[in-house]
């Protein structure tokens, strides 16, 4: 037996905690054969989860919206998300937990029969945006691709549907922009690859999409941020005009956590340079950070979790 | 080493055939995190592949349209399939391939840096209807969940972003009924889990709808046999109502071909029995499973192809 290597990731598969580039899911889940998964991104930022209740409550809603069950109470699955890290020594990580519905008895075609299956990862952070591009803000590209509608794949479940966002980005790729976002098919703009738009419009006001997206926690914490900052923020329909039009553009995700926008599609927004009110809300984003009502801190010594279930 | 057990069905995965219990997918590929994957399933009857070409160039123009490559040539991927189905030594086989986006270098979100990979495996052949349901015909329901819009996702390339029709499968065996179809939020059904949709009108005359689906080999073969019979067939879109009232309803599939059904949302199909038209459609269609123009014999004696890329 050779020392495993989690100096890359670690992960929890089928009850071990292994390297990640040994995670893997059989063929036959419907996990992979259907997209049958819900999933959560929570970081780990200077030695601390962010957030981490709230994403891992949210991992809860999606499961239930699409009727899978973890099998982990949420102090296991908090346990076994902070092993990884602990197993890869990362002190900034980008934390996956995925259930997916595992495979029915063969022959049957009954996802209720199916046993649910779940998965955690853990890797070096990831950011959407290099620094170049954070520092000078980002190039968006508007597509004519529809994001799946909520009337055919509920948003709010965090899932793995993304073809439109995969096309959509190769396409503003091509076009020589650094990602994209989706629109509603009716002029509106309602989400990118990983990320949530906002626009800063003329009076100085900051407006989302409200529907048709995931509801991202670091959307949340922008919207409580502008309610710090005593910045209006309204959740409504976003008009690809509006976004184009905007004074500031600016996006949310965890794997990078806020980010400027300063031109789409070729246009500069604004005066094309990061934003007065963006650059704020970045340096609160990171100020946050040190917040304890926000931070799990990681006990890197700790041992690991029994997993083995009851 | 132990002998590897084929016995349950065998995978191509990464260059190496092996049982179909060991076969997975990286967690890290896009293919699983984004659902960023092309496939295909060709069956095997009675020692032979029907309309093998056919799902082998629909595979190709499916992998065209998310631009994923399989590496591989058609002769070669012909050549893997008929393996996993020597191994498993199956005369009937339910074999699929896939193509998936693979993983951009770490760091990247840019798919185009991904190297696609792909993937094939055989099982014994899939009925999605027991013995029971084929021949007293299937009880499906029709769902108010929308069926992804072509607008969204392009159903001509065969992919797995089903949790529309998984989460509308839950609904449909939740009231009773054995499996679902979808519609296009505008009055029409579209397609169910994995089969294509055809109501035998009065003037006995069939319709399927034309756009929004998947574009069935199975389907293909429905057409082609009603051509064969003299029987109009209009692709166009067709309305739920017209499901409802229509005189016989059956559905096409790569796993069941051609099945009956005879009851919509609890109430009867027409007089709630196998139509005869359905009937002559069913037996055409496994008649057809002898034709020499439509059939590739496995050698279940040919040794292992040569699969490492030149």
């Amino acid at each position: 037996m050779h020392e495993p290597d989690f100096s890359q990731g670690a992960a929890f598969v089928r009850g071990a905690f292994v390297p990640i580039g040994e995670a893997c899911v059989p063929i036959t889940d419907w996990g992979f054969l259907r997209s049958d998964a819900a999933y959560d991104v929570v970081t780990v930022w200077d030695g601390a989860f962010f957030r981490l209740d709230d994403h891992v409550q949210r991992f809860q809603d999606s499961c239930a919206r699409f009727r899978l069950d973890a099998g982990l109470p949420p102090e296991r699955i908090r346990a076994v998300l902070a092993h990884c890290v602990r197993l890869a020594g990362l002190q900034r990580a980008y934390v996956e937990m995925v259930v997916t519905r595992g495979q029915p008895p063969w022959g049957s075609r009954d996802p209720r029969q199916a046993v649910n299956q779940f998965y955690a990862f853990a890797v070096p952070y990831v950011w959407i945006a290099d620094e170049q591009q954070r520092a000078q803000g980002l190039h968006l590209s508007v597509s004519a691709i529809q994001r799946i509608p909520a009337t055919s794949v509920d948003p709010r479940a965090k899932n793995y549907h993304w073809n439109d966002l995969t096309m959509g980005l190769l396409g503003a790729l091509d076009a020589g922009a650094d990602s994209v976002v989706l629109g509603d098919g009716a002029g509106n703009v309602v989400e990118g690859p990983g990320f949530n738009v906002f626009a800063v419009l003329a009076d100085g006001s900051v407006a989302t999409p409200a529907q048709g997206m995931l509801e991202g926690i670091t959307r949340r914490s922008v919207i409580e941020i502008c309610q710090s900052l005593g910045v209006a923020l309204h959740q409504r329909a976003l008009a690809a005009a509006e976004l184009r039009g905007a004074r500031e553009v600016f996006v949310s995700t965890s794997a990078g956590g806020v980010l400027p926008v300063t031109r789409i599609d070729g246009q500069p927004v604004g005066d094309g340079q990061v934003g007065a009110l963006t650059r704020r809300i970045v340096d609160t984003y990171w100020d946050w950070h040190r917040r304890d009502a926000l931070r799990t801190p990681v006990d890197y010594g700790a041992s690991a979790p029994i997993t083995a279930k009851a």
